[in-house]
């Protein structure tokens, strides 16, 4: 039975209680100061592949949507993350957390260390946005609905516990406190409209949970790869590779 | 062999000399004031769907493109059609033009009267921006090289010719004679840096080639339905459909 608006919200932000990766032990121990410089810097490597990705995934968004209304009010998301005349964008600021934790950004822009579980759980969602009708794509984005909290609680969790943490290696979790309120705002509103049968209130749920797949299983591969049992895969980044100290000498 | 980058040059701008649009008898009817104001109007309702397609088919190039520099330097051709905060866009300016010849321009934006053929033919150069190399992708748009002429012409033609025409309803082109050479002299220089062996040359070439096949062939659609024979297929526009006193009324 289709089910009401509230119901329907109600139901896309419980599929957040349960299966965010905020509730990932990998988060927990980032949070809490209990992860090793390595270990921090793997997930900043890997994590730079699905923040290089998601213009692309916004991208292949836009070239779906004939309606020049719609791709403009989405084209502020590639913006935030490219950079503008004004803004140095996402991208860039991620990079700057990769220098505070002592590795050369060429290497992290690279992508050359990142794991190819990780790609392939980003490339998936690439995919999915390309393939998949515009209402998933945009329901898979609702993930953005969880994640002021995990930004919060990460800043307030580096701050205390890392001496790389400060306003400008954080400033990417600072910036995506004000961005992504907006973005999430669009994209419910736009799936609450147009999710007006059973069918698509399930396809856009669906789409969700897949995004919340696509995010923990970056941090299980992480877990697994860095943590415990600290199984590199071949050709993922060693400690020790791509400091920025290593440039230099 | 591989070519030089002057010889390379030289044949890219040849396959323009050879099978640009502006050599389409459309094009000298419609400049030299041959056109009814009917078949003013089929142009102008059909090329809209060329112009609401162009952002789609960047957004699917910067879609696979992993470099956040080539992105952000492709992502003002969207821009330039889509509009901003202060500039309308070409899409706008298009539906500008329609109102200048009486067309509701909801109804040239609902794109329901465009041909079939035109929409084979404009679909068919998204999903070859999507499929293809970049360097194909790229080397399409080097259309823009030879569009500064057409737009002169059609400027001059179409003011001196029609009584629709004046700054506001031609604005499109004006805006274009600016926009188009930034594009290309950027898509030139990325395709001459890129096409370095003798088989990529080929393919920079053929997909130039197939791009002036789009554009040729949706004249000669345009023409067969609405100048000779003026067969017009099931389903496109009809003489007196979507006008903007019709609407009033």
């Amino acid at each position: 039975m289709t089910q009401t608006r509230e119901e329907f919200e109600a139901r896309l932000r419980q599929i957040g209680a349960e299966r965010y990766h905020d509730k990932h032990p990998f988060h927990h121990l980032l949070h809490g100061g209990g992860c090793t410089p390595d270990q921090v810097r793997a997930w900043v490597i890997n994590r730079y592949y699905y923040q290089h990705s998601i213009p692309m995934k916004d991208a292949a968004f836009m070239s779906r949507v004939e309606s020049p209304d719609l791709r403009r009010a989405w084209r502020s998301r590639i913006e935030d993350h490219d950079g503008t005349d004004t803004n140095p964008g996402g991208i860039k600021r991620w990079l700057k957390l990769a220098e505070a934790v002592g590795l050369d950004p060429d290497y992290v822009a690279s992508t050359e260390g990142v794991m190819p579980a990780t790609k392939f759980a980003v490339d998936a969602y690439v995919r999915f946005v390309r393939d998949k009708t515009l209402l998933e794509a945009v329901a898979a984005s609702l993930t953005e609905l969880f994640a002021p909290k995990i930004h919060a609680d990460r800043i307030q969790g580096l701050l205390k516990n890392y001496d790389f943490a400060d306003d400008s290696s954080l400033s990417y979790f600072q910036n995506r406190l004000k961005e992504a309120p907006k973005d999430v705002a669009f994209g419910l509103k736009w799936v609450l409209d147009h999710a007006d049968t059973q069918e698509k209130q399930d396809m856009a749920a669906n789409a969700l949970i897949f995004k919340t797949d696509v995010l923990w299983s970056q941090l299980d591969a992480l877990h697994s790869a860095y943590v415990e049992p600290g199984r590199i895969p071949p050709g993922a980044w060693q400690p020790g590779q791509g400091m920025a100290n290593a440039k230099a000498a």
